[in-house]
């Protein structure tokens, strides 16, 4: 056990931990572009200065440490705001004569600062923290990089204010076009264009950055486990395999409003009914495909209580193991809830939001990942997720890979949302050994 | 076919129609103590004025144009809102030896002018017309009343602000609590005492009015049919036979909330998939009960696309032919959503918010009622009403009848609620005839 690595951890997460926090519930809520964003801000560019890494916001809001070459590390070298200049960071294959890397450019670590509302304090936070501690216990060693390795932590992961999910890190791919996320308004009415800009960033500026992504060499974001998936192996720490094909579809079902006291039961076209059957339906109908399906998000109208419900909207959230599987659970639960409008005489449109193909993240880093843990005498399971990740999104341009903490509550996205201290510990030691092994000799 | 009778019909329905309608939808929004509500007064005050009634608003804010005796009708008394003078209505018992009615005091027509959010134009609207025109066609033909007539409208009937159905007819009849009425909020934080003292009553005097309520001889309420009772008989008009018991329960389900993708099926505690058991099994009850029950109203936190619900509250609006089988019915589905909680480990609270006993309109008045429908030629069925009636809650101090005017849509509460004029201007012709027979000889 690194004891300087542990008080490390323990006061690197602390400071973050202290933003944006509900006294109440203990959740979280550091939506992008906010004061609490700003404040976690703040919060990344003292730990950066404070390990002496060069602090950098890039056009599309993503945060970069950068510890650059042997010459530079632990110098500290200005920290510079998006708008002054770029930091210096090294240009992609400049290290590769001294430690060849498999692929040329930087190790990218690192996750997101945001949060859901009520989230938890680790979801995005952990991979961060973990990033800056693996780097100060290299430092701490004497270890010098080879190549330029960067902590990152990349802009609205979690779409909390405007629904759009990993903005920074799908924008730097070239994954979501400028425009159109450029137009999304918030509950209040704000466009994505007004609430950056007000942040200080150039809503023109924003979009695809090749320049900054051809600087990258690989990807390794750690993250809380967001299930049960280690607890029952149990292994502290696992490998991530890839992310499920994911969706979100949008039910919308219209009946008549009508009197719940005077209408009788074969007069009634009630879309409530129909919702029933849906709900039931999503969760069989995943069970059976070993897939996940939820109805989380419901509107109904006029929902008033003595009335049957002339129009009900309801949300499917659906994943699944792979493209088929999801294409056949969404297929069977439409013909389901068709007969129940046939049934029922609703009238009933289906539109898809969204859709996130399948990741497969990177076999290569996955194989040495699983061969570093094994060598330390760590069980190294494989397993798949079927969240969303920064790592999804860059995994189209940069081989990337994920290393999982276990969550011993199984839980995520909610203020009971848990890493146990010694786990979170051993992912901050073999991120390090991580860094040290790709980068470092 | 009274041609005068439908003139006055038309001309008079169409006035109050024209308060308070949605020119995109065509559904009304008449709200008690709101600025429509103040316009629906105008305009009762101004029909009673032209027909020669004494207009008078009472303590509770219900409306009252009384036809009084021989020597009265006709000259135009003056008005008065409440804070002036009473309206010098006559006494119970001052008739009776002209006319010998059955019980002493007034004949009491009408019903309400409030609605629902986007109500149709008839419900209560129609019972209030009638009872004017039904007056007009009597003084028309110089027929005079041996005793006291009152045209009525009974405030705040839906409740539609407040959650306080029947509430005029209630405080009248000592039937409801002043203080916790006063007391209730409406959606913005203000309590009924601040609504009505900023429309003109003295929540001081608000409550029971035995003096008041001591006038009165008979209830007949003429209201638009809500279902397909009379359309399958067929009918025009039929007279009511009760009021189903019914009541309100509010089900509080609490799971966990967690994340939609990460989370496995065993893992969850979803209150949504309770709440669709319930929604199916309250249907399934009912329709082996023979009764109504409804999940119109629910609500999801956090209510997001990608989480499952921590919480989920719902409604159940329960109605039944008698208090047995309504009890029989919440309780088999209490077990019923007892059952789907344990099987997904969710937190169930019930509290039963409402409940209306049932409510036997007088034997008597209903058998006057067929045999009078039976003289002209017409078909009488008698039906109950599942829903609420300000008549229902005057049934437990004066004699109450009601009559229905068939609803070819057989959809109430809801711009598609609708009545033929050839229908109303007959549930005229019937009402006048009733007070004509029993009020007048």
């Amino acid at each position: 056990m690194d004891h300087d690595l542990t008080r490390d951890f323990l006061a690197c997460f602390g400071g973050l931990a202290a933003i944006g926090r509900d006294p109440v519930t203990g959740g979280y809520r550091r939506f992008a572009w906010t004061d609490e964003d700003r404040a976690a801000r703040a919060w990344f560019a003292a730990e950066a200065e404070a390990r002496g890494l060069a602090y950098e916001r890039d056009a599309n809001g993503n945060l970069w440490a950068w510890w650059g070459n042997a010459a530079s590390a632990g110098e500290g070298r200005p920290t510079a705001e998006w708008g002054s200049r770029r930091a210096e960071a090294p240009r992609a294959g400049q290290a590769e004569a001294a430690g060849a890397p498999r692929h040329g450019g930087a190790l990218v670590v690192g996750s997101h600062l945001d949060t859901v509302p009520q989230g938890g304090a680790y979801d995005g936070a952990l991979g961060v923290v973990a990033g800056f501690v693996a780097v100060s216990a290299l430092v701490r060693r004497n270890v010098t990089p080879t190549r330029p390795v960067a902590v990152a932590a990349f802009a609205d992961e979690e779409g909390g204010r405007f629904g759009l999910a990993t903005f920074g890190s799908r924008l730097l791919a070239g994954a979501l076009a400028p425009a159109s996320a450029l137009d999304r308004r918030d509950a209040q009415g704000v466009t994505v264009a007004e609430a950056i800009a007000g942040d200080g960033l150039d809503p023109a500026r924003v979009g695809p950055d090749p320049e900054l992504a051809g600087r990258i060499g690989e990807v390794v974001e750690l993250h809380v486990e967001q299930g049960r998936g280690l607890v029952d192996v149990p292994a502290p720490l696992g490998v991530g395999s890839g992310i499920w094909p994911h969706g979100r579809w949008r039910l919308e079902l219209r009946g008549e409003p009508n009197h719940a006291g005077t209408t009788r039961l074969e007069d009634r076209r009630d879309p409530m009914l129909v919702l029933a059957r849906g709900v039931e339906a999503a969760r069989a109908l995943a069970a059976t495909a070993g897939a996940v399906a939820t109805v989380g998000r419901v509107l109904v109208d006029p929902n008033g209580t003595n009335s049957v419900p002339g129009a009900v909207d309801a949300w499917l959230d659906a994943r699944a193991p792979d493209e088929a599987t999801l294409d056949g659970l969404v297929g069977a639960w439409q013909r389901e809830v068709a007969a129940a409008c046939g049934q029922h005489r609703v009238e009933v449109g289906l539109a898809c939001e969204s859709r996130s193909p399948a990741v497969e993240l990177d076999p290569g880093l996955r194989a040495r990942l699983v061969a570093l843990l094994g060598r330390r005498g760590l069980p190294a399971p494989e397993l798949p997720t079927a969240a969303g990740h920064d790592a999804g999104a860059l995994a189209a341009v940069v081989p990337t890979a994920m290393l999982f903490v276990r969550n011993p509550t199984g839980v995520s996205h909610s203020p009971a949302e848990r890493a146990d201290d010694e786990d979170c510990v051993l992912g901050c030691e073999v991120l390090a050994a991580v860094v040290e092994a790709w980068a470092c000799r």
